[in-house]
């Protein structure tokens, strides 16, 4: 009886009610739900095509070929990096824009790879199997070891299988409530084809970002290739350029990065008071010192234009989602809903082990506060910011790391991982040394204002120098920028490490020690324990819920249902189109918000009309950038690149009523390419697939 | 009975019973705590020596009379804007220290002002007739009209009475449950007599500010001057060269700033939602642009440092508020303190209006959460952000004002008030229109990022030109770094305004009408509402406490008692006391921990174990820094200058366990004069204060 009436409460949470939510996996998508809502059927060859279709760019982002060549849509903000590394001071390709009018004027995007999914398989099993019964620190080392076993079995098998050259990534979904692997076909030659300029591709800039209406063409063009030629995938997406209608089913394929939807309070309490107000005070600093520095001349803008747009884009992100998190009426409704599922393991005593999973979270979270500091500072990403520091502990750690079996190694450095760190060590992109002492002092005199003066480690970093002294030396004195040295000292592994002399080596060397220490008190004390008790509460919630629920995104492929839709602000409502005439009434002059000329030189000569960017209830999030927005068909009739200031709440929770995706209408796309641009051999060739 | 047992709960909140705790009015020390605790008995002529003898410094600190001739001891971090606007390139005070010889060659502190209190009068009860049976937004004007009332017979009786020029200060104590009138004698000329190097004084710098144990020689002395020659104050405080041993009892007289001790659960959950994210954002990156720009070269760093050290102060003081408030366990203490005063108020029918104050507190933050951006981005003196902007706004709002009646008035604009106003316009102070076109094209640029591009009062401000363009545009067209032409245009009044073409004028008028309807509105709706609740919750307090609470720093005088003392962190004890000899083991050389020859010179001839800086229980707060710390005598052994770093948090609650003041010792500011800086002048006029 009681057990009953706590499954009647917890069967209409939010999370498995509301209309349009959710990031779901190819292999349990809401058919029903589905057919209920927009009498869709989707069909398995329509789903088989749309996600073979989707490729997931590493780097952070999501794109669909749409040609038989390996042609590739994607946003112009995904192949930022490309298009930066492409450019100097006397070539500025993020300003001009740019085409290739012949495969052979495309430009290398040096780094950059992208993959598409061939294949997935349960392991979840097999992963359980190999924990159970093991102590928690025990634990954590066997689950990874067998991921390990697991990656490595799975290349070995497909390569004997298929003589190519697959990709296998164990994957965990739920928190851990399931395990496994994703095959993936993976190209590392990919190169960059059009690109409008960044006047039009991110008009309105950051103070736009996140808003709408909106006039962006963030829309972009790459080329995978295939040993020296253009590729051919297997299938790829055809455009339907008579676009989308208000209130039209659409549906995402896409490869969303991360949402923090099952998390407990425990954690979410952690990120509100820890890491959030910690990472909002460094990237506003750190903004405020590159803005800086981009008017002291028009190179130094330049190169800082990049990383600065990133930055400001994740500051949108991480104070809007600091904002929902200090919503006491939403955190009480997760309590709320937490409460039922751990109602409903306390109320079975055969479940009574499981109840401690929110114990054994709380006891990590403690752990996580503690040591988040200095875990951050010296061994996160954001330690000793600089891409030559980034460059020095991947040699320090691949060289260690390949000495041993591989299923003992570090994740990143395991066999599946190491093309990766490879090709970031091969890839010729520039290193600028005036950005790189701008980031590395920056983050010395962070560390030695939260660390305090007197930490014996920072104390050996900076001896009696200042940090602007120290990061001018290790900048000035690397030779790290080189990736022919860089790929001597990987090929030399150990001993090439121990002769080098390189002041970032030695950095990266001396505080190995330190920051090894804070990875595994990390892992073993923080990231495994809270996986084992997801574990734990996914077990509940699934013999709750059976899988009418989703896990939170991971970078894994995953489909968005919903429809073209605007929302009422503040009592006005807000159309889901915008047409491409205003964005001339909207343009200024002055940037974010100056048009280039070969607009202006079409104002009087286009259709101003057209439709230019429209919303839509998809449920996404960042890293489904540059996602194929499909019809009913599976025809493209949009190209994601942003939400609207609501949709960030989206890592917690999601609200059907403000939350909005942003996208490129086709027929945008399609006029600026064709009226604009003047690229037609582009528009042919994905007319061709057609 | 029930009341009874509510009494029984409330008579006991940590608020009321912890030993050390409270920023006392000198009407109302807490005799009988210190008598039990410290065995110190506070005779009346004890108070009223102490308490004249300390004076205000308007900028925002304490002084105290040290010689009969006007002789003011204060912090060196108080005289700062002194010190820096009597800097230049050539010779940078800032850096290199200043002890006059003799009185003529002690500095004029443009804009500075000194105060000491000379009496005080409840006027409670006429504040609260002239309130009565009003509706809100009518109390508020009233109330203010009183106050205004109120300062100006007192002026204009202290006139008649001593002929001295008095100013008088309505108070506000209890958030409302107290109002008094404060008679102050203020000296406007007042001159810099010493100060050591910036090396010394803030040795450290801000990676120390906050931390202890610490080695800072912060420490100054003003002279005020009375018509032209060295004023003769009633009384001064002698020093006790031979300092204090560690529990010893210690006091401070001196005006601590403010604290939100008494604010509901409901104004603080508002200031960590909306307030503080939004203020560490803007400080953080605003701390960033000043330290990139002071890369650009040595007059850069200059005119950047003291702005610099003022923001990195304030944002440690704000992102430990916000832990603070984030601490869910301090907060659901507070929540159930309050929670007992709502109960005592429920319980009784008669009461039962003044319980809805907790109801009028709420709907006035949800106002402020409406309008806090707005208002801080147009109206608060973030808006902005160029001292240029603020003589302009200042000047057309003393214009408009003065046409209105005294008791019509915005309250900085009163009679009273007045000359603080004329005295800032007058004041010959640098403006280096650099600094000017940094912080004005920061704020623009928020400006636009905050409320849109679509702003129509900000689209006024910026037509289609870029923030930075504006910024340059008005800082290079304004002729408001003048003082002569303040003043005319000062004295011109409201025709004067109408004729000035000053771009800085032309865009404090454009503004004025948002920006004086924001004022309004949060004087209407926020501040006026919520002050008349806490009139009721303070009237609750009153009879369940009587007087043995004490009120919120307000920046009026009050005193705070305790014991030299350390405390334990992270399971290790503090020393009360740092030595000298340590701060040369701890110089490297580099800034922030380098120091001077004058120091380095003299290592091996002075005692390295004279004590330096200490550490005690005595509670106090920013607008505390220059307070004396004195002996249960009266005599001065101590000089207040930080709190360590779990110190911030008492802007909510005190913590008697790790609640620290830092204090430099009496002997170290000894040995510096006599032996560093010879400043043999100075310790005879102080000796023979004795």
């Amino acid at each position: 009886m009681r057990r009953l009436a706590t499954l009647a409460i917890v069967a209409c949470l939010p999370l498995v009610c509301v209309a349009d939510e959710g990031m779901w996996t190819f292999d349990n998508p809401p058919r029903a739900a589905i057919k209920e809502r927009y009498g869709v059927d989707l069909t398995d060859a329509w789903l088989t095509r749309v996600s073979t279709a989707t490729v997931r760019l590493e780097g952070g982002c999501t794109g669909s070929f749409v040609s038989s060549k390996g042609l590739i849509l994607t946003n112009q903000h995904c192949a930022k990096r490309c298009i930066s590394d492409n450019s100097t001071a006397e070539r500025n390709l993020v300003a001009n824009g740019f085409l290739a009018n012949r495969p052979d004027e495309e430009l290398v995007c040096a780094g950059t790879a992208v993959s598409f999914l061939v294949g997935t398989e349960d392991v979840t099993a097999r992963v359980q199997a190999a924990t159970r019964a093991l102590d928690p620190v025990a634990a954590v080392k066997a689950r990874r070891a067998e991921l390990t076993r697991l990656e490595q079995a799975c290349e070995e098998a497909s390569q004997a299988a298929t003589g190519g050259p697959l990709k296998c990534e164990a994957v965990t979904l739920y928190g851990g409530g399931q395990y496994w692997l994703y095959r993936y076909r993976r190209y590392e030659d990919v190169r960059l084809v059009f690109t409008p300029e960044e006047a039009v591709a991110n008009f309105g800039g950051d103070v736009d970002n996140f808003q709408y209406p909106r006039w962006s063409l963030d829309t972009a063009f790459l080329r995978a290739y295939d040993s020296g030629v253009p590729a051919s995938p297997p299938v790829h997406l055809r455009f339907d350029w008579t676009g989308a209608v208000a209130g039209e089913p659409v549906f995402i394929s896409g490869h969303p990065g991360g949402t923090s939807r099952l998390l407990t309070t425990l954690e979410l309490d952690a990120r509100r008071d820890v890491s959030l107000p910690f990472w909002l005070l460094w990237a506003a600093e750190q903004r405020g010192r590159m803005i800086q520095f981009a008017k002291t001349g028009a190179e130094a803008a330049r190169i800082v234009e990049r990383p600065l747009w990133g930055l400001e884009n994740s500051l949108k992100v991480q104070r809007k989602r600091l904002d929902a998190l200090q919503d006491d009426a939403m955190m009480a409704r997760r309590a709320a809903e937490e409460e039922q599922t751990r109602l409903f393991l306390t109320s079975d005593p055969a479940f009574a082990a499981d109840a401690q999973a929110y114990a054994e979270i709380e006891l990590a979270q403690r752990v996580y506060r503690d040591i988040y500091l200095r875990h951050t500072l010296f061994e996160s990403g954001y330690a000793f910011s600089s891409s030559l520091f980034q460059h020095a502990r991947r040699l320090v750690r691949a060289a260690s790391e390949r000495a041993l079996p591989n299923d003992q190694r570090m994740r990143a450095y395991t066999d599946a991982r190491l093309p990766a760190v490879r090709r970031a060590l091969a890839a010729a992109t520039p290193v600028y040394p005036e950005l790189e002492k701008l980031q590395l002092s920056f983050s010395l005199d962070r560390a030695r204002e939260w660390l305090g003066p007197d930490d014996p480690v920072l104390k050996r970093v900076l001896g009696n120098d200042s940090p602007e002294a120290v990061a001018i030396r290790l900048v000035e004195g690397s030779r790290l920028a080189d990736p022919t040295l860089r790929m001597a000292i990987y090929e030399g592994g150990q001993a090439a490490i121990e002769a080098s002399d390189d002041p970032m080596i030695l950095l990266a060397r001396l505080v190995e020690p330190e920051s090894r220490a804070l990875y595994e008190r990390m892992e073993d004390e923080v990231e495994g324990p809270v996986q084992s008790a997801h574990e734990r509460i996914a077990a509940a919630r699934f013999r709750l819920f059976g899988t009418s629920i989703y896990p939170d995104a991971t970078f894994t492929l995953r489909l968005s249902y919903g429809a073209v839709d605007g929302w009422v602000e503040q009592g006005t409502p807000v159309d889901p189109f915008t047409r491409v005439g205003r964005t001339f009434e909207r343009a200024t002059g002055q940037a974010p918000f100056q048009l280039p000329d070969t607009w202006l030189s079409k104002q009087g000569s286009i259709d101003g009309s057209t439709p230019y960017d429209f919303s839509s209830t998809l449920d996404i999030i960042g890293g489904n950038s540059g996602s194929p927005v499909v019809d009913a068909r599976g025809d493209i009739v949009g190209l994601a690149f942003d939400g609207n200031i609501h949709s960030i709440s989206g890592d917690y929770w999601y609200d059907p009523v403000m939350n909005r995706t942003v996208s490129v209408d086709v027929r945008a796309i399609r006029l600026a390419l064709d009226r604009i641009y003047g690229a037609r051999a582009l528009l042919e060739e994905m007319d061709a697939a057609r």
